[in-house]
């Protein structure tokens, strides 16, 4: 007979520019793949619906009209709870489980240490959207912003977002370190700044600590 | 010498389906070209800048994806947050006046009583996009709904909200009127079933009695 299906695990994976998400995401994918009796389901943010990604669209377009804060904001918002309604909660209750690049964290990261909005706002907004949705796991990638923004000046892609000055992404990097240090359980903060082997040997053994502690792992 | 410019006064118009908001904004503003010396800038909502319309849109355009009932508040106010930032608020700072087809009591009435959404998290979001930015006026069209539908299907251009059944549309004026009960000194009723000219002797006259309550009219 079969067991009545366990809920999946959500996991989040955030860092600033050039943190190396990508290839660190598919190393993850790969882990899982191998070590678990688990679908795992990848998605990222903002985005992850059709609608989702058309708002996405909306605000990492460069345009000429200026865009307030609170739109911005809410935009984010908008495509999350469209992003949990449709993919996060439905691949949990079948017991997949989710990751996702970026999540909330990186709203109080961006939005919040970056241009500085009221956090307390963004608190209202995670209530209102996910309730009592948080991730399980969130894997912070971090690095000294110059390094990151090398790199990822190297890929070529810089959206209105990246064109932002270096202060801001340094606002942003604290902002996700204090993110972590407030919420220990469930951070886990590597540093992206070692060679990918290491980087991965690090994430590998987050895994295994997360599973083990879950009784994912017999 | 000139005096130091005045704050515009900012007023809506509300109503369900084929109240007739449209031929009676018309006549708004001939009355205020007629009657004051201030500009009017007309503007609507969901909508009023380019990008508020292309928000608009995505909710507006029939799709196959289920709509998160929060993903459609969020962008009802992230539309709303750019509309107050770019057009509402810097009119009424320049003296301008500004009459919206529609604003926050439409989303009372058609999410909140139509939809059945929790009023509080309306409020909260209220509350983050305007702070203390509220109408000073809101001329509500009140009509029995079948009678509004009937106008409304004669002009053919169903969208998807327009396509929900009777009772959401009771919904929507039972509390657009429990709204002006609430907020008498804000709202005007006005008998939307009267003939045309009767409509326009009454708005007129709730017009009248608003400029000289707030010193706008010799």
């Amino acid at each position: 007979m079969n067991q009545v299906q366990k809920r999946g695990k959500f996991i989040t994976i955030e860092g600033g520019e050039g943190v190396g998400k990508s290839s660190n995401i598919a190393f993850i994918q790969s882990w899982v793949k191998k070590n678990l009796s688990r679908e795992l389901v990848l998605t990222r943010e903002p985005g992850g619906t059709p609608l989702a990604e058309e708002i996405r669209e909306l605000f990492i377009v460069p345009r000429d009209e200026l865009v307030d804060e609170n739109t911005e904001l809410l935009l984010v918002f908008a495509a999350r709870a469209q992003h949990i309604a449709r993919v996060i909660k439905p691949n949990l209750e079948q017991g997949c489980w989710v990751l996702s690049d970026r999540f909330t964290d990186a709203t109080f990261a961006y939005q919040g240490g970056g241009r500085g909005l009221d956090t307390k706002v963004i608190l209202q907004l995670e209530r209102i959207v996910q309730k009592d949705l948080q991730p399980d796991l969130t894997i912070l990638l971090d690095l000294p912003v110059e390094e990151g923004l090398n790199r990822a000046s190297e890929r070529g892609d810089f959206d209105r977002i990246e064109r932002e000055k270096i202060s801001f992404f340094e606002d942003v990097r604290n902002a996700y370190l204090r993110r972590a240090q407030e919420d220990p359980d469930r951070f886990v903060i590597i540093d992206a700044s070692q060679a990918l082997d290491k980087v991965q040997l690090d994430i590998s053994n987050a895994l295994e600590v997360f599973c083990n502690e879950s009784g994912e792992m017999q």
